[in-house]
Order: C-alpha cells, then sequence, then structure tokens
C-alpha cells in the first residue's frame, strides 16, 4: 500500500531505499522470583559478555568510519560493563533477593542513574547518560530483543527516528544513509542542520513516520518538497527516479559554478562565504565554492571538555582554518556560550531566561580572562591569513568599545613582546539584537563591518523563543519587521561605507535570498552545501528589480504577505 | 555613630523613624535526648497554644487593618496548627524516640514540606508554604526568640528587610511604617513598585542595609535621592526635618493640580492617567488627580485562588472601576498571565525562557475560553462607563486581527441576547515587542491606540531579562534604540489619527516624562503618586522646546549621553 507523508525539507535532494528504525524498543520488565540464582546470575553475565563483544565491534566500526572522536562514548560505555560498583549489587540483588536479572539490573542501574543526575556536575551527569545507554543494552541482550546500532548499518538505508539526537547523528554512516525522516523537528532543529551538513535529504517534522513506516518498508525521502512516500508504486519510483537524475544534473550544472563569483544578470557582484564549526569544515567550504567563512562558531573548541581551552591550542585552530582559506576571508566569532549553550566547567549561574541573560560578549566582558586568551590566540594567529574578529550579542556602543579596547591591548602587548600581528584585521559586530539594528547607523561610524545573526533577532524581535514550539508560529523570517531591521542595519553600513552580511539560518534560504540581494546585502554566510545553488539563484535575477520588489514588501503588513510576493516575483526568473 | 548607605531611590519622600528589622532569626536545632517525654509533650503543646493565640491576633489586626483577604493568610496558618496530621506523629516521635519538641517537629514538618513541595500542583506546594511559616513561628516560641510580627507594629518604624515579598507588604500597616529600606531590588522590583503604591518612602538596593541596622536605630530614609543615614547626627535630623517640610510644601503645591489639566507652557494638553490593579486603587486615582485609568490589570482577578473567576465576578470588578471612574476613560488590559506571572491552577508547562514564551495575548488565542470569558465581562460592564480594551503582547497583526474578531463575535452575541454593550469602545494594543514597534505605520490603520508597555519593550528590544541582576546593566529606558521605537510608534498614530500612550515605569519617571513630550506622546499613565509631580513638571515645559530635544538626543549613541542632555535641558526651566 503506497501512502504519503508531509513534513518539512530540511535538506535538499532525493533518496530512495529500505527503512531503517532507529527506535528504542520496548524495555520495560517486571519482578519474578526465580528458582536458582546462580542459573540467573550465570545469564546475566552472559549479557554482559555480549553486550561487550556488541560494543566492541560497534567502537572498531565507528573508529574506522567515522574517526576516534565519534567512538569515544562507546569506550566509555565499555568502562561501565566492566564497573564491579555497578555489577556486584546486582549480582548480589539476584542472589539474596532470588530475583530476575532484568529486574536487579533495573533497580540497581536507576538508582545509579538518579544518584548521579542529582549531583550538580556535568561530568557525572555524562555518567548517568553512560549507565542509562549500557543499561538498554544489556537489557534488550537479557529480553530478547534487538536495539538498533546504527554504526553497525551496512545496506543503504533511509532512517526513520522520533528525532536524531547529537550522538545518533554522529554514528550515522555517510556511505549507507541515504536519507532520514523524523516525527518532530523545523529547519533549524539539529538534526536538520546536521542533515545539510552532511549532505544527507532529510524531511523532518512528519508527525507520523515512525507510527507508519515499517523496517524494510521501501521509501522515497523528497528534500526538495517536504514528502515522504512509504512503499511507492513501480511508477512512482520511476519518477522519483527521473527527478533524482535530474537533481544530479542540476547539481552538475552547480558544480560548474564552484569556482565562478556571483553576479546578479545586471552586474551586482556579492560574496558567498560558509559557517563552520571547526577547521574540519575547510574542506566542504572549498568543495562547495565558498568565498570565505563568513562565521566561525569558535565554541565547538570549549565545548565536550572539562576545561578551558588553552591558549595554544585555540591558535592552533585559528591558524588551521586561516590557512586553509589561502587568504579568503574569515570571520571569525568570539565565544557565544550562554542562553542554550553551556559550559559545564564554568559553572555558570541558571538563569530564568537564558536567552536573554548574560551571555556571549556580556559574559566576555566580565570573564575577561576567557575573554584576553581568545584575542591572543586570534592575534597570533592573523598573520596566517585573512583574520576578521567579530563580537556577539552586542546590545549597546559602549559594549562595543570595551571589547574594541581590549582587543587593543592585547594586540599592543603581544606586539611589544615581538610577535608579529596582521595590521589589517577588521573588527565588526554581530547584529542579532534590536537595538543595535536600530541604531546601526552610530554603530557604523566605528565598526569594519556587520553580520546580522537572523536566528536571535528574530527571536528577540518577536519575543519568541526559537526553541519554543508553541510560539514557534512567531519565527517569522519574512515578518516585515525583521526585513526592515535588516534594511536599517544595510543602508547604515553602506551610508558610512562598511559591509553588511549575514550569517543566520536566512542568508541560505531561497525566499529570502533575492530580498535580501533587494535590499542591498552584501555577503551571505550558511552551510557550506547551501552555497552553489544560492549562486545559480542570484546569477538569475536582477538586484534593481529586487530591489524594486524589497521596497514593496517593506510595506506589507505580514509575513505571509512577504513570501507569496517573492515567490511570485522570482517564478519569473526560472 | 552616624554612617550612611546608598542605594536606589525607589518611592519618594523622607521619613524619620526607629528601625525595625523584618528578619528572620535563627532557628536552627539539633537532636537531644529528653528525660519526661511526656514533659516535652506539653512543651510542645504550649507552645502550639501560644502560636495559635499569637496567630489570632495578627489575623484580627490584619482583617480590622489591611481587610479580610490579607487575613486570609493567617486563617490559613492557623488550619495547619490544628491538623492531627502533622501534630500527631510530632508527639509520638517525642514519645517514643525521647527526643526534643524542636526537633521532631523540625524533622516533621520538613518531611510534610517535601512531599508536598514535590506534588505537582500548585494547591499542595502553598500548603508547603503554610506549614513552614508555621513551623518558623513554633519553633521560635519553642527555642525563645522572637519572630518579626509586622502587622503587629504599634509605633512610627521604618520597616528595613533583605527584601519585601508581597506578603510581607500586605501586612504593613501604613499608619507606622513611615518608610522602608531594603538591600535588594531596582526601580521596577516588587517591594519599589508597592512602595510607590502605598506612598511610604523607599529606598531599595542598598546591599547593606540589614547588616548596618539594627532595631532601634534612627534611620532617615531619603526616598528622594536614595540615600539612608543610621543614626544621624541632630543637625543632620534638623536638615531632613527641614527637608520634609519642604517635600510636604511641595506636595501642597502639587496638591493645587489636582484638578487642572496637564498642558505645557506652549499649549500642548497631554493626558495624566494612571495604572491599577484592583477597583480599589480607583480611591488613589481620584486623590491623585488621575484623568482616568490607563492601565488596568485584570491579572490580580486571576492571581491568589484555585481557580478561574467566573464571567459574573469580573463584570462586577469592571463594573466598580468603570463606574468609580465616572466616565473618565479606563484602558483595561486583558489577561497578561504567563511569564514572571503564575496562574497555578491553569497548570500551565514550564518554559526555559518564560519572557519568550507562551504568555499573554498568546494564550489567550489558544485558551480561547478564559479569553471569551474575559471579553463577555468587559462588553457587559461597557455601558456603565468610558471602556477601551487592550491587547498584551501583540507581535503581529495577525494576532491583532483575530483577537478583535473574537471580540466582535462575543459582542455580536451578546447583542443578540439583548444585552446592553456601549457603541464606543476604543480597541487598541500594547506595544511591547520590538516588532509591532517597527510595525506601527501597520498597525495604526487598524487599532484605536497604542499603549507602549516600556518594561517589555525595553527587556526584549535590548535582550536582557529585567529580572536578572547580571544584565541589568542593560535595561536602558533612554537608550536611542528605545526613543527611536517610541517615536516610530507616536509618528505611526497621528498619522493615522489615533492617539498613543505609555504604561511602562517609564511614563512617569522625571527624565523620560521630558523626552516623551517632545516625541509628542499623548497618554501618560503611572502610579497614581507619580501624577501630581508629573503634572507640575509637564507645565513647565516648552513641548516645542522638548521636540527639539528629542530630536537632538535621538541622534546620540548612549544612554548615559541621553539622560545628560535632558538633566541640562530640563534644569533651566525649574
Amino acid at each position: 500500500m503506497s501512502s504519503l507523508l508531509n513534513g518539512i525539507a530540511a535538506s535538499n535532494g532525493i533518496a530512495i531505499a529500505k527503512a531503517y528504525r532507529l527506535i528504542e524498543p520496548e524495555l520495560s520488565t517486571s519482578k519474578r522470583t526465580i528458582e536458582v540464582p546462580a542459573d540467573e546470575q550465570a545469564r546475566f553475565r552472559a549479557a554482559i559478555e555480549t553486550s561487550k563483544q556488541e560494543l566492541e565491534s560497534i567502537r572498531d566500526k565507528a573508529e574506522k568510519d567515522l574517526g576516534a572522536d565519534k567512538a569515544a562514548i562507546f569506550e566509555a560505555h565499555l568502562l561501565v560493563l566492566s564497573d564491579p560498583e555497578l555489577l556486584t549489587p546486582i549480582e548480589d540483588r539476584i542472589k539474596t533477593e532470588s530475583i530476575n536479572a532484568e529486574f536487579a539490573l533495573k533497580e540497581t542501574a536507576d538508582m545509579f542513574v538518579m544518584m548521579f543526575e542529582q549531583m550538580d556536575n556535568e561530568y557525572m551527569r555524562e555518567r548517568a547518560a553512560d549507565i542509562r545507554d549500557v543499561t538498554k543494552r544489556v537489557l534488550a541482550h537479557l529480553l530478547g530483543v534487538q536495539i538498533p546500532n546504527p554504526s553497525m548499518i551496512a545496506e543503504e538505508v533511509i532512517v526513520i527516528a522520533e528525532d536524531l539526537t547529537p550522538s545518533d547523528t554522529a554514528q550515522l554512516n555517510r556511505q549507507f544513509v541515504k536519507g532520514f525522516t523524523t516525527d518532530v523537528g523545523g529547519r533549524t532543529s539539529h538534526s536538520a542542520i546536521m542533515a545539510r551538513s552532511m549532505e544527507i535529504p532529510a524531511v523532518v517534522g512528519t508527525k507520523a513516520a515512525t507510527a507508519e513506516i515499517q523496517n524494510g518498508d521501501l521509501v522515497i525521502v523528497d528534500g526538495l518538497t517536504g514528502v515522504v512516500h512509504i512503499n511507492p508504486t513501480p511508477e512512482l519510483v520511476k519518477r522519483y527516479e527521473d527527478k533524482y537524475t535530474a537533481y544530479e544534473a542540476q547539481k552538475a550544472e552547480w558544480a560548474k559554478l564552484v569556482n565562478e563569483p556571483t553576479i546578479s544578470v545586471d552586474g551586482k557582484q556579492v560574496e558567498l562565504v560558509a559557517n563552520i564549526g571547526t577547521p574540519k569544515d575547510i574542506t566542504g567550504v572549498i568543495q562547495n565554492g565558498g568565498e570565505g567563512v563568513g562565521l566561525y562558531r569558535t565554541e565547538f573548541l570549549y565545548m565536550g571538555r572539562d576545561q578551558l581551552p588553552t591558549e595554544d591550542e585555540q591558535f592552533e585552530a585559528y591558524k588551521a582554518v586561516l590557512e586553509g582559506l589561502s587568504g579568503k576571508p574569515v570571520v571569525v566569532r568570539t565565544l557565544d556560550i550562554g542562553g542554550d549553550k553551556e559550559l559545564p566547567y564554568l559553572n555558570l549561574p541558571k538563569e530564568m531566561n537564558p536567552f536573554l541573560g548574560h551571555r556571549a560578549i556580556r559574559l566576555c566582558l566580565e570573564e575577561q580572562e576567557i575573554f584576553r586568551t581568545q584575542l591572543r590566540a586570534l592575534l597570533r594567529a592573523s598573520s596566517f591569513g585573512n583574520l576578521k574578529i567579530m563580537f556577539p550579542m552586542i546590545a549597546t556602543l559602549g559594549e562595543f568599545r570595551q571589547a574594541k579596547a581590549i582587543l587593543e591591548e592585547e594586540k599592543q602587548e603581544l606586539l611589544k613582546n615581538g610577535v608579529s600581528v596582521s595590521d589589517h584585521i577588521e573588527v565588526g559586530i554581530m547584529v542579532e539584537i534590536p537595538s543595535t539594528a536600530v541604531m546601526a547607523d552610530t554603530f557604523a561610524k566605528e565598526v569594519d563591518f556587520f553580520s546580522i545573526g537572523t536566528n536571535d533577532l528574530i527571536q528577540y524581535t518577536m519575543a519568541a523563543d526559537r526553541m519554543n514550539e508553541q510560539v514557534s508560529y512567531l519565527y517569522q523570517p519574512y515578518n516585515p519587521a525583521i526585513l526592515r531591521l535588516v534594511k536599517m542595519v544595510v543602508d547604515a553600513a553602506h551610508k558610512e561605507g562598511k559591509w553588511a552580511g549575514m550569517c543566520g539560518e536566512m542568508a541560505g534560504d531561497e525566499v529570502a535570498i533575492p530580498l535580501l540581494l533587494g535590499l542591498g546585502l552584501d555577503e551571505f554566510s550558511m552551510s557550506a552545501t547551501s552555497i552553489l545553488k544560492a549562486r545559480s539563484l542570484i546569477t538569475k535575477l536582477s538586484q534593481s528589480e529586487m530591489e524594486s520588489l524589497a521596497v514593496s514588501v517593506l510595506a506589507m503588513d505580514t509575513n505571509d504577505a512577504v513570501k507569496a510576493a517573492v515567490e511570485d516575483a522570482v517564478a519569473k526568473f526560472n
């Protein structure tokens, strides 16, 4: 029976393959009295042994296919399986209480998990997560049910999941995972961003994928339109194979633009650059025709570890990115921590509204040693390429002046000590707070550039938490209020001879791109995989016509009206 | 030894009186073995009895001085003291374990508190708070220490506290409490707002009031400048007595303006109205020369109870306010719940960023029965006065259109049933979200008026939680970004022949008032007690000069520069 699900197109492309359900099986268990505790203990030990072997082979495969860092989590799981502090009490309970192994395991592990979770210590909370994961695996063996091991996938599949966590996606093997579809999520959810970065077609937010799709069902994921077909008819498969071929041909066409500039039909040139998180992302930037890096999110350097990165560690990372881009511009954003991004080892106080709290530059101006260390690493790396430094979450000119003064102090100190520092470092700001957009004219006199961070700018301008599903209808990138703020920023920059870019999700969005071109944006920073498509689009548009379009939508009153007007206007260019 | 504390001037006026420390005493206790459990039980019962008598007299006094609703909390405490479920286990433990009453009480009460607090039920959590309060009282009697009973104050005092909670302030007797000072808080903290509404001079945020001031110290609270003097010299007392006399004379001068219009020296008339929370506040509005109500916060009708108010209860409250104002305008804000204001009985989900969450109109458009009930009550009350209805937290035109359509539906339904409804109800919105300020021109075509809610508008525009001390430096009412948004709103209203008011703290602020006059604001809504002072100020100003001032500050770059410019410009009018 062929059927269809509608969702959100999260990552472009077409995939056709068998379904692989990445879903936790039912593992509930109840207390049973057993006759021979020694046999039950043996059964428990056997399950531990099988789990160990399984984890070892998963670890080896992950290390081979995905790298040592992705495999580390399984190493941690193996340690749990050898820990007498966990295992001994379970065996004891089986014996003294004559109860089944499943129940003894569950009760004991739950107690440890609860204990560790309540500790005010991120490291111990992670141990709790490890124990929970491992317990599931052993329980599954005891109960004789299968748990999915995504890293062991060895044939082409489409992954079906409720949602994909970072650790799930880390285990997916690009070679076999042809696409995925989830029940929840939107275009800016973690799984969607990962899909684009891995260039895997994806449809998210289908609501019913896990309910409707069984293991082995043939599935088509259409990441271009947001549709999922289950057990399609041969005719439909044929149609999608054609669509796939056409899309591949289009990609091949786009690939020709890899070394081309991005120029509209009437001669306006813009810069298409990439958002990156680590030096490893550089390859993708170059392969996809990125003209530089518009946003290097340095917080990944600080995450997933127990202490702050040293100045030298940071220096090496920044140098690698600058050298890797061979003189192309690299905009590095200084530490943007707080809000939804925590650093456990900093022990920051819990806040009632973290998105309106003590984060990013606010934190850096107070915790100056953290900030100064990063700035020194950046300044030292500056002579290895074309570095631009960008401060996040600037709300007032006072903050910018203070941040820039600190940078200048560190620069003078380095120069005094004979360290070579580039003379041409541009210093700019993220525009992601409404006050800064409204005051862009005064900022433009003092900054070298603006980069509009739409993810936050939209959430503050609409006063709607972008992670909160109940107010997600207010996350409106085409709301004329947002476009007017963008215009204020671009106009203010140009009036002072500065450039204005954008590094939020919106910069790579097909509906937004024509408007942004019309509003005069100079630099578009997006997922590397969106660059060629964006270039292809812009080279077909007339900047002056988009300017007229932008003027007319700024007077419109709703997000939907703007979206319709753009789609209408762009249609004729295709 | 005379000494001095600097804090934040939270409520105008001068007070000189003895200090009364409203601070919890040390009530720690440890386990002791006792010889004769029966004696210890008797001692416990005696402490219960004394506590009961004390609570009864506090309740009676509160009922007489402050009203039955304020006394209700003590009724709840008395119930706890008669509850065998709590008392029996304590007496049992004294007997069976031969332990001291303090320890048995503490352990048993703590267990109940913990149990109730963990329940997912606000009613039970309030019972936990009652038990905690009562336990403190009984413990104090057992330990022979005194706990403060603010409602029993019978001489003129200045209250010294770390902070004042709503329940503390409810118990303060205006007759004897001449002023107060706290360690924490700012101009918009609860205690500061209460002080202004009770017309009690107050200095908050002194950091050290409770550390520096002892019971019985002579204290001067200067709510005009934010200074607190401890044990002042006779000369200083004399100087403050003179200052007090001068301030009273000034108030007498202001009082002459009570029935006057508010007209600038060059003939521009504006309207000064009051923010109120309950019908009881009307007296204060009229005594202080309010020309109406600019913000009736209806959420107080919904708070401090176990279920939603009925349509009739609401109708009576709205009717009382409309009749009390005898035809003067009354702007009623529909339910603004969520964020920092919770309604336990609605069981709203916890949000990660409640200030950016599902609150106010967002909630009302989803929970339509709550909204429709309020609208019906308002429509029914409309024929008893000059009602204007205002929707809070409007972010998009779509929301306004939907809310207005629901209002219209309810109106037609009432009319169909023969209920009389006023024909002249203006329908407007709060402007407290940046998108709405930026889009004010499109809103102005459809609303009857705007009222700018600066408390929220500032926090969203600066992306800084106004309750979070770590980012309080970003709560900048004079930041040109805020003033530019205010200008957009006022200009948009006037272009369409509508009026624009303001109902945030800023509308009553001495530095802001000249700017708001200059920006063309039509209506200023503030604490009733600020009205005469504001009227006195405005009648000395020239609107056209303030307009020039406003134009010049809009081009400035920081909050501080604007503040200095205004103070400089206004000085010459005094």
